[in-house]
């Protein structure tokens, strides 16, 4: 294993410390329940947004906490869920008389973890609502999910919903915005490599030399099918006409594409992925109006890529325009 | 070889074609002479900022053209310097009455080409000064180097010569500027593991299994020492030790530290650096002030990262903290 870790045990929290303070003045850690949060939270004056799911996913979701975007994420251990003390413990330091907000991402583990969290925070007193996101088209089901999965999509339901809890609207608008993001969102990823867990030491899932796992799950779950490598545009095609059709996405519609990395894949190659993607939409008569390459919702050290289109209305573009901070920052 | 390319020796292109349509707005893209641009450059009121060297260090440079930063990227091929045409029609085309400086980073190859290129821009009556970055303290020449190679430390001399050059400071000052910069700028690297070029699609050297390159050059080129790979905090000592004694850093300076991913490497990784750099230097009364982490000057896809520290002053941070915009965005 080539990583630059410590002791694996200790991965989560190091870099948690890291985060914090690389992050002094607008981020506090609170080791206890692994949580990051803005250090000007709670705002009495706004809901609270949280956000938990399992470590490896990074940007997501610790380094998307703050102004405009996450109050807070307390996430588990590498591709663990939180705990439920983390969430009801981390739920009552954000508590606001507007309401806490639980995005989560749609897995078996974290859905058990925020629901427990969220009846013993409203036992006493607090209030709570969830925002499940289930952006992923590969499968209907998996092996840590009934219903589909939630990956990359994610950012967008968070930036949108960070921003307008910024303007103050209610849990309850805030949970309708959230859906109908999601509602308009699809994504589908693919994998080149497997990755490697600090603490497992070794690849997590055996993928051949020349082989990728299309529709691969974040956390490595098998996707669609297992095939030869092909050359980037005919992944690029796979991955769009499989998001593209689910919708549909059709003629006429303004939307935002992602290219995300999976964490070991260099950006030069998201940006050839992207450019034929943005081509190949152009030519459905679909207007890519704004467009994000990076890394937004990784799996380790994973080789590979995920599509993501947002069908855009006015609104949505408009809080996707507003200003955010978060944690990673490049300039 | 598992990337995301088509035909190997499209590569670069289109990969400047996805930046250009991921940045449709504020971008150009010159396919003759693989620059991109600002799309409102050259702005005649201010000097024009352009860099070259080989692609595949992405962000590094393509990815850093916006405003407050290089007005225009001219990259050779993966690992190859410009070809001295591109860089004179560059020069050409972003020529202003202040003036055009070309930031260089310490290769043999990329120094030829500016040099020439500078000569011919002015024989044809245009005005250009060049300046050397040459921030690597691994080793004092290298295989592709006489003295200092230029490595990540490069963005600071870009953000900051960048912002003064909107602010309409003439030539001449860019130049002492930028290397006032680069003089308080210290890096070095490690990799973790090997690199794929995609025309040659196996790895460009050798690195055993339980191995890592210290003080390691962003194309691989040998670096100090080549021992057994070591726990995160050793290797950030081992790092942090070279960049402190070198300049040297002391006790009450005010610092930048970057932790730059070389490509390979997930950020949580870059983080667990990041925290346990920045403690040590807390504990040495050295004072970090600005952070960066992330990917800014890569090598393809390598596992590894460098550390970078710039002594500050006032002037500096207020130049590193003033608006800026490049090619890649995350929010």
């Amino acid at each position: 294993m080539k990583k630059l870790v410590n002791e694996p045990k200790a991965f989560v929290a190091e870099m948690l410390e890291g985060i914090a303070l690389a992050n002094e003045k607008t981020l506090k850690y609170v080791p206890e329940y692994n949580l990051i949060m803005r250090a000007d939270a709670p705002n009495t004056n706004k809901v609270s947004v949280l956000q938990g799911s399992g470590s490896g996913h990074e940007p997501a979701h610790v380094l998307l906490v703050g102004k405009g975007m996450l109050d807070g994420a307390c996430p588990g251990d590498v591709f663990a869920a939180p705990p439920v003390d983390y969430v009801l413990e981390s739920t009552k330091l954000l508590a606001s008389p507007k309401g806490v907000l639980h995005i989560v991402n749609n897995y078996t583990g974290d859905r058990m973890a925020f629901d427990m969290a969220r009846e013993l925070a409203e036992a006493e007193g607090l209030k709570v609502a969830t925002l499940m996101v289930d952006d992923d088209v590969a499968v209907k089901d998996s092996t840590h999910t009934v219903g589909r999965r939630g990956v990359a999509g994610n950012f967008f339901v968070i930036k949108a919903v960070g921003a307008a809890a910024e303007q103050g609207r209610k849990l309850e608008e805030l949970v309708e915005l959230g859906q109908r993001v999601n509602g308009v969102t699809r994504t589908m990823g693919i994998a080149l490599t497997s990755c490697t867990p600090p603490a497992k030491g070794s690849p997590l899932f055996e993928l051949g030399d020349g082989e990728m796992e299309v529709g691969v799950g974040i956390h490595g779950e098998p996707g669609r099918k297992r095939k030869a490598v092909e050359p980037a545009n005919a992944i690029a095609d796979e991955l769009l006409d499989a998001v593209v059709e689910d919708l549909p996405f059709k003629k006429g519609d303004k939307v935002a594409l992602m290219v995300n990395g999976l964490g070991g894949t260099p950006i030069a190659e998201l940006y050839v992925v992207y450019g034929h993607a943005h081509t190949r939409l152009t030519q459905a008569g679909i207007k890519v109006e704004r467009s994000y390459v990076g890394e937004y919702c990784t799996s380790l050290d994973m080789a590979g890529c995920s599509i993501t289109l947002v069908r855009l209305d006015d609104e949505l573009t408009s809080l996707l325009d507003a200003p955010g901070e978060m944690g990673m920052r490049i300039l």
